[in-house]
């Protein structure tokens, strides 16, 4: 089935405790649909770029069989631009400087041939923009999924309230779950969240791995433990990206179906954070993905 | 077969953000041995306590199966206490006092009838005292676990390493892992810590889980993700309690059986957070660790 990914393409500029970069290619939809890319070929981008913005990475995500009739270039505008520092432990990061750019008067047109995608991805950006999209849909996608992170918490929670209770399902990290409920224990923060619109909620844990509720049920997959993480710029997209390109290609929503969707957004994470930015998951075969699923496998798997 | 296991059997007086107990048993040795003792009933105690110790106490103990003959009572001593406040993530504490009292002279006297032990399990004391507990063995025990913390890196880094190296299996939490190792990221850590002696290491994640590493085998086992957590005192203890009971009730150190001693581990300890000191670990039955296994299954399976 098809997927529509709306979200920041950008760039970055990133300092590790591992090195640092100039202006790489980023933003939520760049990470998410190449990470859905190995999943699905029905996966379609609606995003804002500037004048600046290289073909050439446009034409990675064609190559990767992306559709970019929803990316909309102004060739006067700049591209969007974030510049994160992170810390020693690298689960912190301060933001160095943000320039909204062409993404201050995005206007997310959602072109006709869209109009069918089944499973629909709001990537992390303002909640108005979010809402916008959904009610753009002439019919009503089988599954929404919503990225969101606590600047929107900080500075338009009545406007992520609303966009949060017309979706299926949210993903936020454990933080952002506990000031979004204003309840410490996730367990019970969850119930809090799912009253608010979504009968599904990812809570993200970053390196302590993703807790997947639905209702009464529960369920977690570890993070890979590695030895070198370089970048984690890009793992939580790249994380909904793997989730929701499995789901839109099985064309099941099932739980069991979901658990499965976990692990290969988990597989597909562990492996953005090998490297800097996207060109890790620029490069992956389907036997990598393969092979790294496996590992996941042998780490949590346990007879009683 | 047999388990012996040495540590201390204490007084603590604790505060959480869910209340504050009095003088409450504590004592790694208390939580370990009742832990076990669901396990195997070969469960032999070697400790002190003062005279101010109380003998229902004992009897709790005894009453479970534990073999007390090890237990020396110095009647015109005191008990150890350990007083301490936890913040409001739980996660971390302050010390707020230590009277060592009996364990200050503590002599482990490891009585004839324990000689034969297989199993032997040195809960978290100074790592002189765990020294000279394995060089009283007349025979070397199949498998010999170690529990420390970074109060004996910072204050008896030499001893730790000397004892290290002397066992099996080493239990320790990832802040201590890193600090053990010089490294950050807990697989590089892993590899260190095996190297220096123990071919086992567990490193714990509290409620993010918990690591089994063995050669280049790894596998993870989450916590229980809880609605309540009372008091996470003795939570490390019990889980070390309810991983070697298992593997002392069923004779058998396989990667495969460790596996699912983790688990049995990390259900005990999920009980034992749930009240204040030993209170829930007291009063379990098979039914109850059946179903909270089971509830681990859920969370953690899936089939791809």
């Amino acid at each position: 089935m098809s997927l529509l990914t709306v979200g920041s393409v950008a760039f970055d500029a990133l300092e590790t405790p591992f090195g640092k970069t100039d202006k790489i290619i980023g933003g939520a939809a760049t990470f998410i649909t190449l990470s859905a890319s190995y999943f699905t070929k029905n996966n379609n981008l609606v995003a804002v770029v500037g004048g600046d913005f290289p073909q050439a990475m446009i034409d990675i995500l064609v190559s990767h069989g992306v559709n970019t009739d929803g990316l909309q270039i102004v060739p006067e505008g700049k591209t969007f631009f974030w510049s994160g520092k992170y810390h020693n432990d690298m689960n912190s990061r301060d933001t160095l400087d943000v320039q909204l750019n062409v993404m201050a008067d995005f206007d997310p047109v959602v072109p006709e041939s869209y109009q069918n995608c089944q499973y629909l991805m709001l990537g992390n950006t303002a909640p108005a923009i979010q809402k916008m999209v959904i009610e753009r849909m002439t019919n009503r996608p089988k599954l929404v999924m919503l990225d969101t992170m606590n600047f929107w918490m900080d500075s338009a929670m009545d406007d992520l309230k609303t966009v949060i209770k017309m979706v299926d399902l949210l993903t936020i990290n454990d933080e952002e779950a506990r000031q979004l409920s204003g309840d410490y224990s996730l367990r019970k923060a969850a119930k809090t969240i799912m009253a608010m619109g979504p009968k599904t909620l990812i809570i993200k844990k970053g390196e302590h791995g993703a807790l997947l509720f639905q209702g009464d049920r529960l369920f977690f997959v570890p993070a890979l433990p590695l030895e070198n993480v370089f970048d984690p710029t890009g793992a939580g997209d790249t994380f909904a990206g793997g989730f929701i390109g499995h789901l839109a290609a099985t064309d099941d929503i099932s739980f069991e179906n979901m658990k499965r969707a976990l692990v290969y957004g988990s597989a597909m994470a562990s492996f953005c954070v090998e490297k800097f930015g996207s060109e890790r998951i620029q490069n992956l075969t389907q036997a990598d993905i393969k092979a790294r699923v496996q590992e996941f496998v042998q780490l949590a798997h346990f007879d009683m």
